[in-house]
C-alpha cells in the first residue's frame, strides 16, 4: 500500500503535476519511519530535479522536514525574534557582528548555527575557538540566556530536521543537490525549526558562493522568500558579493578576532557595510525601526559606542568562554607559522579568488573534509590588500598563519590575486534585495 | 572512488551528454557487483527518462546486461538462427504456430521464451499446459535438439540477464519504466544473450499493448531496430495491432488448441496472417528465401501440407509432451464451466477491449498477479466473433472457461464489446515495418 502510494507520488512528480499538501506530508513522513525506501525518493529528487516544484509544494516540503524533527518555541522570548541565514561564505564573519550588533538594539537575537563544510566556514566552528565557550545549551537555558541579557548562540540540535538531514545525504549522492526547490526547503526546513518571527536571508553569489551566478542566487533567493510568503513569515533575502572573501581574514580564531575589530568600529569596509545592512533589515522586521535609513543609523551608533562589543563579551561569559579575548586576541589559538606572501608585480588588484582561497585554508587544517572532521582552529588566511587596492611589487599581499612550515601553499595564495594596470570596475557589496511582494 | 564515479554518471546524463562505451559497462558491471546502490541506479534511470540515450548508449547497455550472465552460444546449430520476440499481447499464440511453421521450412528455430506477466500471456505458460511438456532443457540438449529435429523451445534461463532483472525490478517501483531506452536495452540484452543471428521483433500497438499508442510503439521498434544496427546484428520491427485480441482464444490451453487449428489451416484471419508476416520476415532474415512475397508463399505452403503441424508434433514429443494433443485437443487441462455470452443487441461489432479481457483471463486464473503466482492452464475466453462481424441479438459473442460459476464475469466481458450501425474502419493488422534503412 505505501509502497504503491510512494511510486504514484514519483509518477506524478515525473510527470509533471503538482502534489498536494497531504501527498508530501505522506511523502516525508514515511520516509522518516523508513517505509519509503531511499531508491524511491532518489528518484523522487531526480524527478523534482526536472520539473521543479511551485511555492506551495517548496513551502509544504519545508514544514513537513521541520515537523519530522524538533521545533523550537520561543514564544517564551520577550519580543519578536529575527532569524538571520547566510547561504555560505569565504571569511564571513557576519553573524558574530550582526548578533550581538542587532541584540544591542534591544532585539531579541535567539540563533541556531552551523559548523563549516567544504571551502566555507561556520559560526559554531568559529565561536569555539574561544576557550571555554559552550555552543550546546539545552532549550530552556537557550531562552533564559536570551530573556536576560538579548542574545545566544548555539550549535542547531542534532534532532532538528533529521528528514532534511536524511535527505540531503541522499543527494549528495544522487546528484540531485542543485535543485532550487530541494536547496530552499532543506534551507527553510531549519529556520522554519528554529522558530523565529521572521528571517533575513544572506544568499551569496559570485566565486566563493555556492551560487556562482547571479541569477541562480536570486532563483533560490525567489523560492525561499516565497515559502515565508507562504508561511506568511515575513522573509527578505539581499543577495551579496561573494566573489572576494568577505574582510580580511579567513579562518575560525583570525575571524573572532575581525568580529571583534568589526565591532570596535575598525573593521573592513566590506565586512562593516554588510553586517549594517543585513542588521537594518533585522531591526526593521523587529519592528524595532520604521524605516532601513533609519534602522542603518541605529546601527552605526552602536558601532562608534562600541555597545555590539559589549554585547559580545557579555554573550561570551553568559555561555561560559573566556571574555578577555575581546581585549586579548591572543588569548585565541594562535598558528605556529606566519608566512607573508607578497606581490611578484605592481598594479591594481582585479580580483581575489575567494574559491581557491576558502579551499587553501581548508588545506591549512581549517576546514572539514567530512562532517566529522577534527579541524584546527588557530590557521588561516589575513589578506593584507583587498580588490581594488593598488599594490608596489614586493608589497605584502596576505599572511598565512599554518602549523607547518609552508611550501605550495604561498604559491597557490599569490595565484588567487589577479592583477590589471588600471582600476578595477567595483562591484556592488548588495547586488539586490528580494522582498515578499518580488514573488 | 566506485562512489565518486557513479555519482559522476549520473550528473553526466542529468546535464544530458552522451556516456561512453567503458561508462556504461562499468556502471552496469558495478552494479551487478553490489558497488552502486539501488539509490543511484534509481536516479540513473529518472535521468535517463528525462534526457534520454542515442542509439550507441542503447545498444551498450543492452550488451553490458547481456554480459551480466549466461550467454547462449549458438554456433553450434547449422544454419542461421533467426529469433523472434512480441512485446506482448493478449490471444497472442504467434510463437506456437511460426516456430513450427519456420522450422518446416527447413530453418533453424532455437527459441527461449518467457512466462506471461500482468495482462498478457507468455508461450512458456501455454506450452507447460501440453502434459508432460519440458521446458528447461540445458544448453546442450537444446543445441542437440535443434540439430535433431530443427526446432526447440525453452523458457529463459534464471541466469539470463540478471543486471536486467535487477534494474527491471528497480525500475518497476521507482516510475522509471516507461522510457524507451530503457524499455528497448531491456528487451535487448534478453535477445542477445540468447544469442541468435537476426532478430524479428512483433511491437505491438493498441488497447492490449504495452504501447498503446502507434508513435509510442514505432520509436520503440526504432530504438531496438537501432540496437541491432549498432551491434551489425540483422533487426527487422512489425509494428502490429492489438487493439481486439488476437484469434479467437485467450487462454493457456485454449492457445495450445488455437495454434494447432491454425497450423491445419484453419485458424482466424488475423492470427494467420500475422503468423505468415512475421514467419516472412524470419525466411527473408535467414537466407531462406530472396523476398518477403516467396517467403510468404513457401509459408503458405506449409499450411496447405500440414507440414508445421508435423513440426509441432515432434517438438512436444522431443520435450517429453504428450503429442496426442495435436490430433485430440481434450487431452489438455479442461474448464468445468463453459458459460455462453450473448449479444443484447444487432449490429456491427465495432471494437473488442483487448486490455479488459486479458484482465478478465488474469482473474479467472490464467495470469500471474505476481513473478511466483499459480495460474489454470484451462480457463479463458473463447470469441465467436471478431471486430467487424454483423451480430443479430442474442447471438453467442464468447464463451468463458472457467473452474467456478460465473457470475459478474459476463457482464463485464459483454462491456468489452462496442457496437456501431454501420460497418467499423478496418484496422490494418501490421501498421508497418521498421528497417536498419529507417534508423
Amino acid at each position: 500500500m505505501i509502497r504503491l502510494q510512494a511510486y504514484d507520488l514519483i509518477l506524478k512528480k515525473r510527470n509533471g503535476y503538482e502534489l498536494s499538501t497531504a501527498e508530501i506530508e505522506h511523502l516525508i513522513t514515511s520516509y522518516t519511519l523508513g517505509l519509503i525506501t531511499d531508491y524511491q525518493m532518489a528518484a523522487f529528487c531526480m524527478a523534482v530535479y526536472f520539473q521543479g516544484m511551485n511555492a506551495r509544494e517548496t513551502a509544504d516540503l519545508a514544514v513537513a522536514m521541520a515537523n519530522s524533527g524538533t521545533k523550537y518555541d520561543l514564544s517564551g522570548v520577550g519580543g519578536t525574534v529575527i532569524d538571520k541565514h547566510s547561504t555560505g561564505g569565504v571569511g564571513d564573519t557576519t553573524t558574530l557582528v550582526v548578533a550581538p550588533l542587532v541584540a544591542s538594539c534591544g532585539v531579541p537575537v535567539a540563533k541556531m548555527s552551523g559548523r563549516g563544510l567544504g571551502h566555507t566556514g561556520g559560526t559554531i566552528d568559529k565561536l569555539e575557538s574561544i576557550p571555554g565557550f559552550r555552543c550546546n545549551l539545552e532549550q530552556e537555558e537557550f531562552i533564559k540566556q536570551v530573556n536576560a541579557i538579548n542574545i545566544s548562540i548555539i550549535s542547531q540540535s542534532e534532532t532538528v530536521a533529521p528528514a532534511d538531514k536524511r535527505l540531503y545525504a541522499l543527494r549528495d549522492v544522487t546528484a540531485t543537490v542543485d535543485s532550487i526547490p530541494l536547496i530552499a526547503s532543506s534551507i527553510m526546513s531549519k529556520k522554519i525549526a528554529a522558530g523565529a518571527d521572521g528571517i533575513v536571508l544572506d544568499v551569496k553569489t559570485g566565486r566563493g558562493a555556492f551560487m556562482q551566478r547571479r541569477d541562480q542566487a536570486v532563483e533560490l533567493a525567489k523560492a525561499m522568500v516565497a515559502i515565508g510568503k507562504e508561511l506568511k513569515k515575513p522573509t527578505i533575502a539581499l543577495i551579496t558579493d561573494m566573489e572576494q572573501p568577505l574582510g580580511y581574514t579567513i579562518g575560525n580564531a583570525l575571524e573572532i578576532r575581525e568580529a571583534v575589530q568589526t565591532l570596535a568600529g575598525e573593521g573592513a569596509w566590506d565586512l562593516t557595510e554588510l553586517c549594517l545592512q543585513i542588521g537594518a533589515e533585522m531591526l526593521v522586521l523587529a519592528g524595532r525601526s520604521q524605516t532601513h535609513e533609519e534602522a542603518y543609523q541605529v546601527l552605526q551608533e552602536k558601532l562608534k559606542s562600541k555597545a555590539g562589543l559589549l554585547k559580545l563579551r557579555e554573550l561570551i561569559r553568559s555561555q561560559v568562554g573566556n571574555p578577555d579575548v575581546v581585549d586579548d586576541p591572543s588569548l585565541l589559538p594562535q598558528a605556529h607559522y606566519l608566512t607573508e606572501v607578497r606581490s611578484e608585480r605592481s598594479g591594481y588588484i582585479k580580483s581575489i579568488d575567494a574559491l581557491m582561497i576558502g579551499r587553501l585554508v581548508m588545506q591549512l587544517g581549517a576546514g572539514r573534509r567530512t562532517k566529522d572532521s577534527a579541524i584546527d582552529l588557530s590557521v588561516g588566511i589575513e589578506l593584507k590588500q583587498k580588490a581594488g587596492a593598488y599594490v608596489q611589487q614586493n608589497q605584502v599581499l596576505a599572511v598565512i598563519h599554518s602549523n607547518r612550515p609552508i611550501s605550495a601553499e604561498s604559491g597557490a595564495l599569490l595565484g588567487c590575486f589577479q592583477f590589471s594596470q588600471s582600476p578595477p570596475r567595483f562591484r556592488p557589496l548588495v547586488w539586490e534585495k528580494i522582498t515578499p511582494e518580488d514573488v
